[in-house]
C-alpha cells in the first residue's frame, strides 16, 4: 500500500512547475501506460486500486515492473479522471529536459504554434508518431505537452519521440530557416494541399484554432485542405493529419 | 434577468432524457452560438452573464435574437464549462426528431458505431459538414451527438445536417445494402486507403477506438490508412478526416 507521500508526490505532479523540476509525469489509464512501456519509457512504479483486476497485470508490459496498490480512498485521491479504470504510472521524462533545436537533425519535424487544448495537442503527437515524425517543437504559448490530459490524448507518442523541445517562436523560425527547404503552415487562405509535392525533409507548421498562426510565420509556404462543404474550419488535429498523410505519400 | 425556472430548464437539459422530450440543446461559447446562427438553426434565446462583453452581441448575428442576462451566481450554475465565456443559448432540435434513413437519399453519407467519446464523436461531425457530407446515421451504442461536449466540438457542425439518424445497426446495415453502392470501413486490415478511387456518392463507416467495428460490418470494404510510423492506431477523428479528403479529392 501506497503512503501520504506518494499520494503528495503525485498530486505534486498535476502542477508543470513540479513535472519539470522533478522530471517526472502521471500516466493514467491501462492502454495509455501499455502504450508508454512499449515505446521503451522507464516507469518508475505502477500505482493500481485495491480491487484491480489482476489479470490485466499478467500482460508482458507489466512483468519487472513496480507495482503498488493503494486503498479506494486514497486512489480518488491520485486520480485525475472521473472514471478512472485504477491504474496510475509515474514516469520518468529526463530524456526531454533541456533539449535544443540542433538535436533534431534534419528529420520531418512538426512545430506547433500556441496550441492550447491539451487534448488537440496530444493527438497531433499521436498523428506524428504514426507518419514517422521523431521530433516536435513547440512555441513557449503552447500548453504543456506533459499535461495529464495531453498524455492521455497522446496515448504514448510521447516517448517514440526523441525531441519534444519548448523554444523561442524566433528560435524556431531562424532554425527552419537555416535547415528546412520545406518548410509548410497550415493556413486558410495558401496553395491547395493537393498540388503540394515535398521533395525530402519538410517541417509543417500548425497554429492555434482560436488564434490562427503567428504572422512571423507567414513567410513560409501556406497551404490548404481544400473544402467542399460548410463550417469555416477543420479541428486542428485532424487537419494536421490530412496534411502529414498528404506529405507522407507526396514526397 | 432570467430566473429560477429558467435555471432550472437548462440544467434539465443535461440529460438526454431531457433533450428528447423538450427537442431543445444548450450551446455554450461564443464561437459555436455564432457557428450555429449561422448554419441556420433557431435559437429560442441567449442567455449572457451580467457583466458579459457588450461589443459581441453587435455582431449580425445577435440582431433579432431574444437576449437575457443573468447574475454571475446563477450562470455558474447552468455553465457546463470550467472558463466559461459568459454565454449560453437554447436551440432547437425538433428537426432531429424521429428522422428515418430513407431520408437520407443517398448522399454521401457517414455511419459512426459506438463511438463514446463525445469530443471525438463532434469532431466527426465537423469534419463531415467541411466535406459536404450531409446525414450521419449512428448505432444506438453511440454517444448522443447533443451532449453538451459533443456540441462544443462539433462547432455548429450539427446544424448544416440534414440528417442526424440514430438507428439499429441492422436496419443501417440493410438500409446501405439497398442504398449504397461504394461502402467502406475504416480499419486495420484493409486496403490501403491510397488505391481506392470510388465511383460516385459513398457511406463511411468508423467504430469505436476502444471495442473496434462490430464483425456485422466488415461484409463492406475495409480500408486502412498507410502508416510510416509507430503507434497501434491514430485518433478516430483523425483517421475520418484522412478518409474524408481522400474520398472527396478521388471520386
Amino acid at each position: 500500500m501506497i503512503g501520504i507521500n506518494t499520494i503528495k508526490f503525485i498530486r505534486s505532479l498535476r502542477l508543470k512547475k513540479n513535472r519539470r523540476l522533478d522530471k517526472k509525469v502521471i500516466l493514467e489509464g491501462f492502454r495509455l501506460i501499455c502504450e508508454s512501456i512499449n515505446a521503451g519509457i522507464k516507469i518508475d512504479y505502477i500505482i493500481v486500486i485495491e480491487n484491480f483486476e489482476s489479470d490485466l497485470l499478467n500482460q508482458k508490459q507489466f512483468r519487472n515492473q513496480s507495482i503498488k496498490y493503494c486503498s479506494k480512498n486514497n486512489f480518488h485521491k491520485i486520480s485525475d479522471t472521473k472514471n478512472s479504470q485504477g491504474i496510475i504510472a509515474v514516469a520518468d521524462i529526463k530524456k526531454y529536459s533541456n533539449q535544443s533545436l540542433d538535436e533534431i537533425k534534419n528529420n520531418n519535424l512538426v512545430i506547433l504554434d500556441g496550441i492550447q487544448d491539451p487534448g488537440n495537442l496530444g493527438t497531433i503527437m499521436r498523428t506524428s508518431v504514426w507518419y514517422g515524425v521523431n521530433s516536435i517543437a513547440l512555441t513557449h504559448n503552447t500548453v504543456d505537452p506533459f499535461n495529464l490530459k495531453c498524455m492521455r490524448s497522446a496515448m504514448g507518442a510521447h516517448f517514440y519521440l526523441n525531441n519534444i523541445i519548448q523554444d523561442d517562436y524566433l528560435n524556431i523560425i531562424n532554425y527552419l530557416k537555416n535547415n528546412y527547404k520545406n518548410i509548410y503552415v497550415a493556413d486558410m487562405q495558401g496553395e491547395n494541399l493537393n498540388k503540394i509535392k515535398s521533395n525530402g525533409n519538410w517541417a509543417l507548421i500548425l497554429g492555434s484554432e482560436a488564434h490562427g498562426i503567428k504572422s512571423d510565420f507567414k513567410q513560409f509556404k501556406q497551404i490548404t485542405i481544400k473544402k467542399f462543404g460548410q463550417l469555416e474550419s477543420l479541428n486542428v488535429s485532424v487537419a494536421s493529419g490530412i496534411v502529414m498523410n498528404h506529405l507522407r505519400n507526396n514526397s
